[in-house]
């Protein structure tokens, strides 16, 4: 007597990424009880054993475990296209826009975000900010996973004015103190919200961000809790600059000194590391998040990803942010991380299209935790999980054999737009393209009544006329 | 009283890439007769100037010259994703298939090429084949604007077997000879067919794969009846020892010495040019077809397109083959050309957004000798445009001003699959997403039967054991 289950996915090609590779199987079956995959195997097996209440078709679609965006900062989707082809972004084209990013522009952002994210095959997002009321609650809402991380630092709650470039940062253990309550409370408050979807991280921006003893404090707190940190390390030539200055040290060195390099670790971009630094933090167990759109566009690096990866650490792919990158989708990242590194190291075989999709799946599944909840379909985890269309002309024609070209076409062809079903926990989010829960009208529009709203505000500075992308404005190239 | 017009396009942000920006129009209109633009302005002026048989609302929409792919071989798109992520590609991974490609093969991948390029918003395609019976028509079928340009090399017709890696091509008069005919047939067959949306030009394969006497006759060939000529250029290694060895020279000093750098050159890759040998190409005023996603892929080279604009050359976009691309889809193309760049020379202000749109659009169209037909939207020239939803979440919010993002956006963050509408010749092609003209489902069966059936012959084949992706196939990662 079959079994009966809720959900059962047939005919897929499978890519269950158990094991070293892709974990293939042809004709393969996903059988979902509640929120978790319960057996995975042949159609014809499946088929046999299980009753189920609704049964998605997957015959000439890949089936892929949902993709794990491991570091974004939601909000900006609103400022999409603000800040690229300059140099010094953030001063000189981001941070005029950015200082407007009020509660309702960030939640406006953020629900953008989760939207574009989640049609090209997102699952799970790892967002960093600062947190605003509603920001759980954007996610609640998508029904998409998220780890949160509030940002701490002991940058002053006035803001910079009257730092002057080349000065250490004037911080403030008041107002590092009180972002770590802030954030302990945000912790507290959401971990394992939406029947466990939501978890959280601490999220200390960048060890020249604050003081030595906050930053002590944070991984005390987060050790009690079993958080892990969720911190930008080796960002940027400033952040050396500042470090060496304070603490005569380096980042990587100062977090080792401090203990703070272990698997509890997730150190994004490591732009600046070197080879040793990036073998060190590998060494010491901690993860790596690697950004290749938005460090690309934003800085013209390649982040160490490879050799992160060759000194056996585990790495997960993350979008950044929206105002400059320009989109927050993980096909993008696979992508391009295959291919900058290829470049970067003028070898075609460097970084194959497997490697960056383990990156986006099982890896970072293991980088931000969460291996053994999702990152690969197997009986017990999550029902996290996504449909491609391998119908699409741009993924066209599929060949099994003597060479099965899935894999690379969905990294070096794909966009995202081909993700046809999107399911998380085991409820359908998106079918046959279309979110089924969010109000994509409401959403857009919210964002472009937001948008215009801080435009406005930039236009009334007179500040907007030293934005690096007027020029381009005036000599008609935007 | 209002003239009568075939096509009225209203609302739009429009791109008419006039001038040396990219001219833009807020609330711009465009008006059509027959296959041309006859008009273009604000919407409020020709809505009351002319009574159009349709009109396209393009509220919400960026309207853009049709995409130029300079440089494809689309028959390729059978074999997408066969050959990538592995050092000597051609020989060790596409060889094995690209052999089976025979006529039928060609046909059923030129026309899911077409298909593809289509729906991502390419308008015109330099595609280089050596000719198939059909070939042609399959760019009739699809209304799509074509650049054709048969392949001519002295390369035994009898195949390469025999000859060693290191030992100079055998070439072969007579088989040079017969090649250069068919062409020549196939260009005076051809040239003007479609109401002349299908032009011609010449092209030896490159230099090193014909004799000195093939390529002058070929030239003068051209000349004659004032083709250009379409040509790999110091495409590689391999290219430049045979080059040595048998002239004494490398292939732009070559290529010089034969008169044959000038206006009526459309020069691909350029892999392997040095710094001067660049200038020199472009000083001369031969065009470069800069194929970023491909190059990136199978060799890990950035070329060095952006030392050729900066000596006054012209430079259009490429994709040139879906078997190590994997992709033919100029969105795909801007936005590699543009980051790969900003990597190679560490600088976020290189190759902003707004030169590599020109890129796929005016200059890309002065590179193929198209400049006075297409590439702007412009009275008199012929209308061929696209319209871009940016209503979809990854391209919105649409900012206006200080800043205006749709061009970043356009180039970073969007893939293709935005593209709502395709006009050619003033002809909808494509309207919602869907071709209105194209059999989609029997053009993907063709392909994917096609591709089975060559897939079959390499297995049958021992040889294919040693394709160099086998390894990956046994570890599960494919």
């Amino acid at each position: 007597m079959p079994e009966a289950i809720d959900l059962l996915v047939l005919n897929a090609h499978l890519f269950s990424m158990r094991g070293e590779g892709v974990g293939y199987i042809a004709n393969g079956a996903l059988a979902v009880r509640d929120t978790r995959i319960v057996d995975i195997g042949l159609s014809r097996d499946l088929e046999s054993r299980y009753q189920a209440a609704q049964v998605l078709n997957a015959d000439q679609c890949a089936v892929l475990p949902g993709l794990i965006d491991a570091h974004m900062h939601s909000r900006y989707a609103l400022l999409r296209g603000v800040a690229q082809d300059v140099g010094h972004w953030m001063q000189g084209a981001l941070t005029p826009f950015s200082q407007h990013l009020d509660p309702q522009a960030s939640h406006a952002g953020t629900r953008l975000n989760i939207l574009e994210a989640l049609l090209a095959g997102t699952t799970t997002i790892g967002d960093f900010l600062e947190p605003y009321p509603g920001w759980a609650e954007c996610f609640l809402e998508a029904g998409i996973r998220a780890r949160l991380t509030p940002t701490i630092n002991a940058l002053p709650q006035t803001g910079m004015a009257g730092w002057e470039i080349g000065a250490l940062y004037p911080l403030s253990e008041d107002a590092g103190k009180a972002r770590l309550d802030h954030a302990l409370a945000f912790c507290d408050q959401c971990q394992n919200a939406g029947e466990g979807r939501i978890t959280t991280m601490l999220g200390p921006q960048a060890a020249d961000m604050l003081t030595r003893e906050l930053l002590v404090q944070t991984a005390r707190e987060a050790a009690e809790r079993q958080l892990m940190l969720h911190m930008h390390v080796a960002q940027g030539d400033r952040e050396i600059e500042q470090m060496m200055k304070r603490h005569g040290q380096r980042t990587p060195a100062y977090l080792d000194s401090l203990g703070l390099l272990n698997e509890q670790l997730l150190a994004v971009h490591l732009t600046e590391a070197d080879a040793h630094e990036t073998r060190l933090i590998a060494s010491r167990g901690a993860s790596m998040v690697v950004c290749s759109g938005s460090i690309g566009i934003i800085d013209g690096i390649v982040p160490p990803a490879l050799a992160f990866r060759d000194a056996g650490g585990r790495v997960a792919l993350g979008s950044d942010q929206a105002a400059g990158n320009n989109c927050n989708n993980i096909f993008n990242e696979m992508k391009l991380t295959a291919l900058f590194n290829k470049i970067h190291y003028r070898n075609p075989e460097a970084m194959p299209a497997w490697e960056v999709l383990r990156m986006a799946t099982i890896e970072g599944a293991r980088a931000i935790g969460l291996g053994d909840q999702i990152g690969s379909l197997e009986t017990g985890k999550q029902a996290d999980f996504i449909l491609v269309d391998l119908n699409c002309a741009n993924l066209s024609p599929v060949i099994e054999e003597p060479i099965r070209n899935i894999v690379p076409n969905l990294v070096y062809a794909a966009s995202g737009h081909e993700v046809h079903t999107v399911v998380v926990a085991g409820k359908i989010l998106v079918s046959d393209h279309q979110p089924l829960d969010l109000p994509v009208r409401s959403i857009r529009a919210q964002a472009q009544q937001q948008a215009e709203r801080i435009a406005a505000a930039v236009i009334r500075d007179p500040a907007h006329r030293q934005l690096r992308l007027m020029n381009a404005m005036a000599t008609e190239c935007l």
